[in-house]
Formats: C-alpha cells, sequence, structure tokens
C-alpha cells in the first residue's frame, strides 16, 4: 500500500518540440479556454514548453529541450539566471524550472505532449518503476482510455542511458508519445487521441483526490535497453535504411536473424543480437542526428501497488 | 506526330528540399557510381540541387527553390552573379541554371526527386499538355512501370498560378514526386519506388534515342485548378485541421457536402463547392506556411501524339 500527496497543481505542456503540432494545437486551444482541462479538486495549467521553436516549427533552436534536464540539474539550476550568451533552451528550461519546478510553484504533475514519425501508438513514457502514482496513471490509461497504450520505461540499470525529459522537474510526470505523425502535420486522428488521453489523465487524478482507492495491479512496460545506430559510412552518412520488414512494426519482437536493415544497394542486414527485442522509435526522424534507428527493449511486468491519497 | 531532338544530357536532382530524403540518398549513391544511371545513348548527371539544405536537413534556408523559377527568370537570368545580400537559393539557382540551363551545358531533361507528407503514391508533375517528350514519358511510367502513377498537370489558364519548378530550365522536365514519407525520414520503400521510376525514364529516353516510335495515346492527368486553406483566425493560426475522412485520400473525388475539415473544437466543415474536385497535396508539411491545406484538381484526359526522335 502506497499513499501520495494530494495533487493541486497540474501542467500540460504542448510544443517541447516545436514542430509536433498535435500538442501544441491542443495546448493552444486549452490556453483560450482553460475550463476544458480544470477539475474541482485541482489547478490545471497548459504551457507551450518551446513557444521560439513553435513559432518557426521546428524541434528547437539551439539544442533539444527535452535533453536539457540533467544540464539544468549539474549546471543551473541553483542560478538565478544562465549567462546571457547560453543557448535559448537553456534560458527556457530555467524558466520552465522556476514556474513549474520543486523551487516555483511545485507542480505535482506534468503531462507532456509529444508526437514521433514512429508507429508508436499511444505510447505512454515513464521514467520510474517504482513511482506508484505514474504507475497507477499509466494502468488506468491503459484500463479506460478506450485506447491501446504501449508504456515505454526509461529507466535503466545504467544512469547515463536515463532519458532526460521535461516532466521530470514535477513529483510525477508522463509523457504522451503519439505517432506516426510527420512533423510539422496536424492529423485530426492523433489530436483526438492526444486529447482523450489527457482528459483520462485528468479524471485519474481527480478520482485520486477524492479518495479513490487504485487496487493492486500489474502493468507491462517496455523497458530501454539500449540504441541501435544505422550502419554508417566514414562522414557519418547512412549506409542503410530501416528494413520494410522492420518500418511501422514498434513493439513487435525482433528475434535474432530477423531483417534490420536494407542498404542503399538492396543488401538485407540482419538482427545478430542473442536474444528478442522490442524496437520501439523505429525511424524517428529527430533521432537521425542522434544516432539512433530505434531503441532495443525488454518486455516486463511490474508490480504496481495499491494507491491512496494521504490522508 | 512530333519528332524531338535526340537526348544528350539528363540531369537527376534530389535535395531540391533538403528534408526530402530518398531523392537525396539515392543521388548521394549515384554521385558515387555513376554508372547505375548511365545509358549508351546519353550522359547522365546526378545533382544535389540545395546542398546547404541537405546539410541541415532543411527544406530550404532563405527561400524556397522550387519558387523561384520566375525571379530567375526576370531577374537574375541575364546576370553574371546575383548580389551578394541576395538569399543563398538565389545563388544557388543561378549556379544551378549556369551549369543545366540554356546558356550553360544545355540538359535536355531534368528528373526532379521530391517528397511529401501527402498519401499520392507515385505521383508524376509535368508543368505542359503539349510537350510530347514529357508526356510520352509520362505515358510509359503509367504503362511500364509496374506501379500506379497519377499524374498531376500544373499548368493553368490564370499565369500567377503556374507552379514554378526546378525542371523548367531543361528542355523537359518531370518532378517525381512520392508519398508518403514524413519530411527528415528514409522509408526504404520510397526510396526502391524512386530508385525503380528513374530507371524506367532514363529506359524511355535510351529507346527513344535508339529510334523508337511511340505511339499516340491518352494519358489521364490531374490539372490544377487551385488551392484550398485552412480555416484560419487572424493570427493566421489553424481553427481547423483536414478531417479524418478526407485524410490519405489525394486523388479520390471530394463532391458537395463531403466533410473536409475538422475544427480543433470537433465541428465538420463540408465542401461546398459547386462541383466535384479531385484533391492533391492533402495536409503537406511544407505548405502549411504557403497557405495550402491542399491543391484542388480536375480529371482530364490529354491525347498524346506519336513521337519519334528527330532524324
Ligand atoms: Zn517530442
Ligand atoms: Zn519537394
Amino acid at each position: 500500500m502506497s499513499a501520495a500527496q494530494v495533487v493541486r497543481r497540474v501542467a500540460v505542456f504542448g510544443g517541447t518540440h516545436g514542430n509536433e503540432m498535435s500538442g501544441v494545437y491542443l495546448v493552444k486551444r486549452w490556453l483560450q479556454n482553460q475550463e476544458a482541462i480544470s477539475r474541482p479538486s485541482f489547478q490545471t495549467v497548459p504551457c507551450i514548453a518551446n513557444p521560439r521553436a513553435v513559432e518557426r516549427c521546428r524541434r528547437y533552436i539551439d539544442v533539444d529541450l527535452k535533453m536539457l534536464k540533467m544540464l539544468i540539474d549539474d549546471l543551473f539550476y541553483s542560478m538565478e539566471a544562465p549567462p546571457s550568451t547560453a543557448p535559448y533552451e537553456v534560458h527556457r528550461a530555467v524558466e520552465l524550472n522556476k514556474k513549474f519546478g520543486a523551487k516555483g510553484e511545485s507542480f505535482d504533475v506534468i503531462i507532456d505532449l509529444h508526437n514521433t514519425t514512429s508507429n508508436m501508438g499511444n505510447c505512454l513514457i515513464i521514467g520510474s518503476s517504482t513511482d506508484s502514482f505514474t504507475l497507477q496513471m499509466a494502468k488506468y490509461l491503459v484500463q479506460w482510455s478506450g485506447l491501446v497504450c504501449p508504456v515505454f520505461l526509461t529507466e535503466n540499470p545504467a544512469p547515463h542511458l536515463k532519458m532526460a525529459d521535461t516532466t521530470s522537474m514535477s513529483a510525477h510526470g508522463i509523457g504522451l508519445e503519439l505517432g506516426a505523425q510527420p512533423q510539422g502535420v496536424l492529423l485530426a486522428d492523433v489530436y483526438l487521441r492526444h486529447e482523450r488521453l489527457v482528459h483520462t489523465c485528468l479524471d485519474f487524478i481527480h478520482k485520486f483526490n477524492q479518495g479513490e482507492i487504485f487496487p493492486p495491479a500489474t502493468l507491462e512496460v517496455y523497458r530501454i535497453l539500449h540504441v541501435v545506430d544505422y550502419p554508417r559510412n566514414k562522414d557519418n552518412e547512412l549506409t542503410a535504411m530501416i528494413h520494410p520488414e522492420l518500418q511501422d512494426k514498434d513493439w513487435h519482437p525482433l528475434k535474432p536473424g530477423d531483417p534490420m536493415f536494407l542498404s542503399m544497394d538492396g543488401k538485407t542486414i540482419k538482427y545478430e543480437g542473442e536474444s528478442t527485442i522490442y524496437p520501439a522509435f523505429v525511424n524517428e526522424a529527430a533521432y537521425y542526428e542522434k544516432g539512433i534507428a530505434f531503441w532495443a527493449t525488454q518486455k516486463e511486468t511490474l508490480n504496481v501497488q495499491e494507491l491512496q491519497v494521504k490522508a
């Protein structure tokens, strides 16, 4: 049995990446009409996380906001302001931390809306296998959103492999990573799924605040193992692409011997690992520059503790 | 009966838009191995049209190269060099003109490789309903490539609506606009279709040079009528998105009363034109900034004259 603090403040971030359109347009709409995402027991604040990137419809201006968390913690967190020469996103991350973080208004939950060009469906991204509140929220989405929601767990034994994310400045956080949607394109279907998932999160939080007990449960997750890069030449250019049989197959098992890449002149390159993996973020546009063709994950079942609001 | 000059020089452009990846990677490969696209009766030259945009994986640096044709004609064509303050793409367009245009090596055919986020399949873009060479080449692709190839005709009675394009500096030109592929993503399937279409073009040109007679034919085309923009507010932001029933339905008839847009708060906006149109470039990422939700086209059947090489 685990008890968590009542939730007073929830932030919904869109445009952490400026060319991921369904979060951008939902948050813009909610900024005009905050009532649509309000619930009686807590305050919900919508926020365009990277407004300059949104304006220019780019992922970021200088550096990827999503990757800044550790930088902020290590370097800038205690500063009043970063040096004026710092990249735009560093300034913005410090602003966001001051507003939403522990030294600011101390938001309890951050919901961060993202899109991917990968065929990941309604992916929920969580950072911890032990935060009962977030795990119960994910379980609630899986059970009650009416959508198939694979859960991507970014917690890994190797600390340098921890994916940083914008939600980590609050007590609890979840990323809603919906695809497939091209950068700079708004698909109505994705927009409607994103909207439904946010409402389901808010419903969960309200029920939690009201004292509802969420029973012990199990939750199937895909835990990150390592990244797999494209084959490249000495100029760092791709010499092969995702194999047609792997394309769009996020969350499907990739077994030793399965086709993985297709070289530019038509040769199949097989997966030669020792055990079955479950690829995610297959062929994500933003990951070419990061050296990621896909994330290898393993399937696990987590035990989720019973949850109730702290009396 | 129509006779055209023998073809001596063919250029294959990739990266006219730097984030359209199948053309970029095909041309990079062919630059390493020009033999793959050579034919005995003519020279084929691959070219990355906008190298700086390719390097940064963006559509363009300062202005869209595809839209520069008229500017070049009117303003810069007779100049030795544009002013140094001119946008990068103006410099590049003048360079391309000097190399491939009538005052340079005078290329006979330009094949321009593009990708779109729209579900347009293997779209052939042609600029004229009277150039028998290009029409016969399109017909040959339709008949012999083994791929379904809708033909998009950019010729319109209103001259200001003529879509400019990079191929117009040569005697004949064709755009191969393949989708759906997100910007910055390389899909093996699209790459292989692009490769096959280029080879089919080259086969056609070689047969033509060899004296093969291409009989009179008809060709079904979609002729541009006008653009349809998204509903927008006073800040020019979208207030509606492509309706799920129109999404991915490029080339399908849109009849008066059919759903066209879905407003951000869920209301359907119907098409209220007087006659059936055939949308193309539905929800293309690059066209949001240009005020284009899709191009309205009409279906027509063109008569194509018999073609033979000039004796
Ligand atoms: Zn993102
Ligand atoms: Zn293009």
